[in-house]
């Protein structure tokens, strides 16, 4: 795995609570897939990917209202139309583990979404501009 | 596993699209989590449960605008504190298989989060009365 | 009207509430118009349905964050073009009616949004392939 | 009924949009259930009033993304404890009718919700200071 | 600056808020825009209307959930193909200001986004049909 | 300024989209004004800011559904209870301007809303603990 990190910040808001006050387990998994999405997106240089897998997952804690979310994103590794993420997501303010997932796959395709190479075979610092 | 089957249907409409036109990955988990919890409240008798795992997940095949998806639980099996359904999503006119869950574990809990024995070793019709 | 009937429980969740509290009047009528629709293409065996009528509507009882309800739908019966169903939305833990409507209609249109004889005239179990 | 008439306009967004890329029926109500709670409150005075009846619902015609509605308010009368409303939405441009409701009806209420009187006989311009 | 005022008021819901339970500058502004560019619209007979300009901004006090909002519309000035608004945000019950903004400018369009003359010199009462 | 730079991006998704199919001028504030606050959050380290000014806006170019976008902030400078960030927004594939804030200001506060001293005077990287 690269040395490459990418953390993203959440609010958890009032419209993102269950009926307990709690966050929403399907919620933080939307906000892990979409923000691994850009990831995946700056790191194969193209805005044409679609989620194919992701690893098992544990929700260790339970996140509230008003907490602040760290999702940090590593690379795990390139395939020849793949790209594969790990993902720990952490109070910003407590440094509580709330999920950890050791893999999301990302897949490169084309307009009708069959899988192309991508040709990237290391991790980025993701400031260059992407292709459209 | 029990021959309980519950099953859900949900429109794809734009507020799920991602920037291709096709259903996010996680939108979809956000749907699966937050209807499985329904189902394991229907059958645990009680409304304080939380997402404690998921198992790994592919995604086979999307889902576009003006899709009827239909979310077919089965319960698994019953713990002490917990309950674990399995999930598959397909399309409901064209049958074709979206993504497939084998398992998706809630526990009961009390107010403040504790696991909590629920008695129950069987699936049910889910037509009770619920406990508050 | 037959003795088919089709149960969808809904969570009232932070999003969905008014400036007291409690659950909106018209979020709650969003809910049962949009889960009719789903019975409604099951029955009629077509996605292109739209609302056409909707019969008078008393608010019997508040419903508030945290609250499970359950909107049971029943076949009313069917036209050459429509199908009638009816709704009575309960709390799920207290059993406490929240809203009964006696009548929305809806009917099956083709892609210029004319009617169109669905051929319908039996409620189903809902389990078969839907017509795309 | 008094010659008092609010009119609020909404745009169709693509949030607001079922799977034909029409508005739903009930994405309309909530807004026409919405926007009447404010005219209640602005007429009566205060902010606590919760919606108790609406009368049956006809759905002209269609509305599609971008269209421009009118949802024009007027009063009809005023019950002691109650006002009612009745509504038209029409589309901005055309000026097709979509939907015209003959009441709702709206009740002052007081912290636990039992109805309150408000001491209003006549519809106001709607622009004087409200009660907390 | 005409003496036409057009007021729109709005809620104050769960979905608004912050993490400090408190409106979020960022969606009042998302209002101020939105409505704005409806009187824009109402103003210049034309719904082919783009924002291009804000004037500075101080939030001068908070809003909470259940708060209701005034935003109130003037019309400062037409261009040849611009209308510049202010908007004033008070508090409904208190009166207390929560934001002013001096100018918001939109400017008429075609189809391809090039400004068009569209020929208005004075504010109207807002009640006449629009061009499509 | 400093030459600490945060990159935050955001696709430009369905539910974002105004009339004519670009993003709304106003969604685009609400996630400039968003993001700002977690970058103000991160410097001043607390979670208790609240936004004050933002100086004047120009809409240089529009954004459209699967734009990706960039929004760039820097910290201006530092106040005794207030921070001053500048933001770019660009696209992510073309690199065209979108918009220019000059400023916007946040002022760290106590529960009852009062400015605090901080006691930041320059930009960290952003990866240290925050005080709850």
């Amino acid at each position: 795995m690269s040395d490459y990190r990418h953390i993203v910040r959440k609010w958890v808001k009032p419209e993102d609570l269950n009926q307990h006050g709690a966050l929403f387990g399907g919620r933080l998994l939307q906000w892990v897939d979409e923000e691994a999405a850009i990831v995946a997106v700056t790191q194969l240089g193209t805005i044409d990917v679609v989620t194919r897998h992701m690893s098992e997952i544990d929700f260790a804690a339970r996140a509230d209202r008003g907490d602040l979310l760290e999702l940090e994103y590593r690379v795990v590794g390139f395939g020849r139309t793949s790209i594969t993420l790990a993902c720990r997501v952490e109070n910003a303010v407590t440094g509580q583990e709330v999920l950890t997932l050791e893999s999301i796959v990302f897949v490169a395709v084309d307009g009708e979404g069959r899988p192309v190479v991508h040709g990237r075979t290391a991790a980025t610092g993701g400031t260059e501009r992407l292709r459209g």
